[in-house]
């Protein structure tokens, strides 16, 4: 038993997607396709002594079914108190409402990196391994999804944050539900960001048009599962679900007479590319790798 | 088009295995558990002229259907040529018979490590960049599973080695018919290794007691997926399936003397075990981590 445990999750940028609400959240998700980046969010999960949490629970499984007065401590992120329902979410699932959770990352928050679905899987990672919950790694993914989904602020990015490289969700919903497939391609990834798209509100909105337009861009990349297709299909989304903003669609606009191509993250005002094609139109774009590994225990 | 692509697979120890065999072999596999190692193998496909070759076939779809007597070259390993036939399989699968295939370990073949598993699956990989052949990973993955079941040389290694990690096998098969979980750890791995054993002669024995051994291992670890219970449990398994050798026997000994746990990879004559096991007794082994990534192509 170790005091304190860091999972490293990569960030994920969904390309394109349609949405698949269920009343249960293991069965709910989302179809689609997207990327693993190696730019993500690492995880320190700690056992606080009683004394050093606002109430004096023990982690144990006798605090599984806490009220809403044992409300946990939030969690950190980038040293900033946050309140993350998902977080809270997998350390009652978990049994351990008062472990300690801080969070690092360069992603911004609510810009379509995933950053949520991120806290909440590394969570589950890393408090498993803090006290000895045992559970195997299908059983945290499941944690983490329904968290995610429960609290609207995601439906796929969980599970391919899971996976790592280009993950195709093929069916929605956890391990045991959900299908995956993948892009056997590892490109150099450039982004830009320029503000927040509020996942929950495009969710609870009509998705008839965006789910149609998902659908279509699965089918298609399915037929030719590269990179490249992937990013033009995700650009063709991202305007038939009529997502995009007059920045994005400028952006988007200079990559293209520039010859490259470039994409729209669901859900964020942020615009990704693959090699160099934001900088060769002049931008100044964040770059990093493609994350070939899902979420893992971080080795010091 | 580029001329040459290079994939990464990681080796990879089972630990325990029951065998599902199937007239169809997507469907045929193993259930078990193992460990994927940050030893590997990197696998080097290159298009060659019609004049490189002994035969001048074009890598074309008109090549799918080759008769014998179109005897592709066979693949080298650390500089030496071997004959390969996954290899040969995946190529003729793929269409390229011809593909020169080039792959370097620091693994011995033959002793447990998956390396005609690593090379099959980093072949389909790397032909996969170089021809432009647009498969997704389920493909690529399936294409080498298959090639490896009918060579008769391994069940469950390419299943495993296309995820990483501590991969569980839950169900056998492909994607699409074989399911797979993890155990959520990554630690230091230590590894002897003393000779060889035939995997084809084991798996076309009678394997009734091995396959009821494998499955209440699995089934243990299930209940409770750490790596210290993967270990313990993977040694009862090759005592109980009668698997283990004298000078095994004798190494798995010292470790447990010495307070550690030990096991025998399946199937070569090599001790594994976990941190400091093997080092802690007294040997001298080889070192490496657990990979967490699957099979990926290499970004030079």
């Amino acid at each position: 038993m170790t005091d304190e445990a860091t999972a490293f999750v990569p960030g994920h940028i969904t390309g394109f997607f349609s949405a698949h609400p269920d009343e249960n959240p293991e069965i709910a998700g989302s179809r689609g396709a997207g990327v693993a980046l190696s730019h993500g969010v690492r995880v320190t999960v700690r056992r606080v002594d009683g004394n050093a949490v606002s109430n004096n629970h023990v982690a144990t499984d006798d605090t599984r079914e806490n009220t809403a007065d044992d409300r946990p401590d939030e969690a950190t992120l980038n040293g900033d108190t946050i309140s993350m329902p998902p977080v809270d979410t997998v350390r009652r699932s978990l049994g351990v409402p008062n472990a300690e959770v801080k969070a690092e990352t360069p992603l911004p928050l609510g810009s379509g990196f995933g950053v949520s679905g991120a806290m909440a899987l590394g969570t589950a990672y890393a408090a498993n391994a803090v006290f000895d919950a045992e559970h195997s790694e299908n059983e945290l993914v499941t944690v983490a999804h329904r968290a995610e989904v429960e609290a609207g602020t995601g439906l796929g990015d969980v599970v391919a944050q899971a996976r790592g490289g280009l993950p195709i969700r093929l069916e929605p919903g956890a391990p045991g539900h959900g299908t995956m497939d993948g892009v056997p391609e590892c490109p150099r990834v450039e982004y830009l960001t320029f503000g927040e798209v509020s996942t929950a509100e495009v969710l609870s909105g009509d998705t008839t048009t965006l789910t149609a337009a998902g659908e279509r861009a699965l089918s298609d990349l399915r037929e030719r599962p590269t990179a490249d297709r992937f990013l033009s299909l995700s650009r063709q989304f991202a305007r038939e679900a009529d997502l995009t903003t007059d920045r994005v669609e400028s952006v988007i606009a200079d990559v293209r007479a520039a010859g490259g191509d470039a994409s729209m993250a669901m859900l964020g005002e942020t615009v990704f590319a693959f090699g160099t094609a934001l900088s060769d139109a002049g931008y100044d774009p964040e770059v990093c790798d493609v994350h070939p590994a899902g979420s893992s225990l971080v080795v010091e």
